[in-house]
């Protein structure tokens, strides 16, 4: 009897559909029927990978976290010096703003969820101290918490604003906040 | 026939319900039904008063805007000269970051509105103009816009941290993105 409990690839696929549906119709929308319906998998299989709704949101976001953590690196990995940490940090912000609609969605989702419920924030605690820490291969700890700051309030700015701000301002800015670190 | 809809307040108690719910349940959980019974108004009112649930949401999250926006004029409207500026927006950060949680998750659920429909980033995007345009007052136009994405993250990250930053941050970031102003 195939059961695909061992299908390593279920798993996967029932976090790819959570985030979607998170998506598209928030957290709010989210149940073991409708993600299960969009993965392709049996309903049963829902409560074998995952104890309940809870644990499945954090597993999603975990995930999503995990993608947005890798951008940073991507970006801050490759510099080499101060100098090109800023100019990383600046195609960082506009990469992220500029990006899938879809990940600001998820990120507001995902703050809406920690605002509300204290238990999700050791969650988006998680993730605040590894960008931290990435930014903190190249700057002191305490710039590296104000450029967070910083990173997060931009990119959310620039993707709201009708008007979006241009690189000059986000390049002054970076550099104004990591002045004397 | 009293009808009671010349009540002036109904519409205030109607949008005041709106903000609730939406605080308790997220944009999701808003109907016309449950808006009437918290306000204790008749159902029919909430046509007589809004033509949609879109109408509903965009006036009662203008109203929160609204309040927001009258504490960033608090702060900054007594600041003579932008040290004591830089003084009030250290506060601001400070007064949001540890005020309502109530006002946390009306923040992010109209972020995650607007990130998901456009049609209400005119909201945001009037919102944000308003804190500039404060900011402005103390500081050039450039740096009104970098410090108003500096609030954000601050405010942001602080209200979601388990060890939030301590006041000397805080003050430390923002004499950084306003030097040379």
């Amino acid at each position: 009897m195939a059961t695909g409990h061992t299908d390593p690839q279920r798993r996967e696929r029932i976090l790819a559909a959570t985030l979607d549906l998170i998506g598209d119709e928030g957290v709010a929308g989210v149940s073991h029927r409708k993600i299960a319906a969009r993965a392709g998998v049996p309903l049963g299989s829902m409560t074998y990978h995952f104890t309940g709704i809870d644990d499945l949101l954090r597993q999603a976001f975990t995930r999503f976290a995990d993608r947005i953590v890798a951008v940073f690196e991507q970006h801050l990995g490759r510099a080499t010096g101060p100098e090109q940490a800023r100019e990383a940090v600046t195609d960082l912000v506009h990469a992220l703003s500029e990006g899938a609609v879809r990940d600001l969605v998820l990120t507001q989702e995902l703050y809406t969820l920690a605002a509300r419920h204290p238990q999700y924030r050791e969650l988006t605690q998680a993730w605040m101290r590894r960008s931290r820490r990435l930014l903190e291969q190249h700057f002191d700890a305490d710039t590296a918490r104000q450029l967070d700051a910083l990173i997060e309030g931009l990119t959310l700015h620039r993707a709201l604003d009708g008007s979006p701000h241009g690189r000059d301002l986000t390049r002054r800015a970076v550099a104004r906040i990591t002045a004397g670190s």
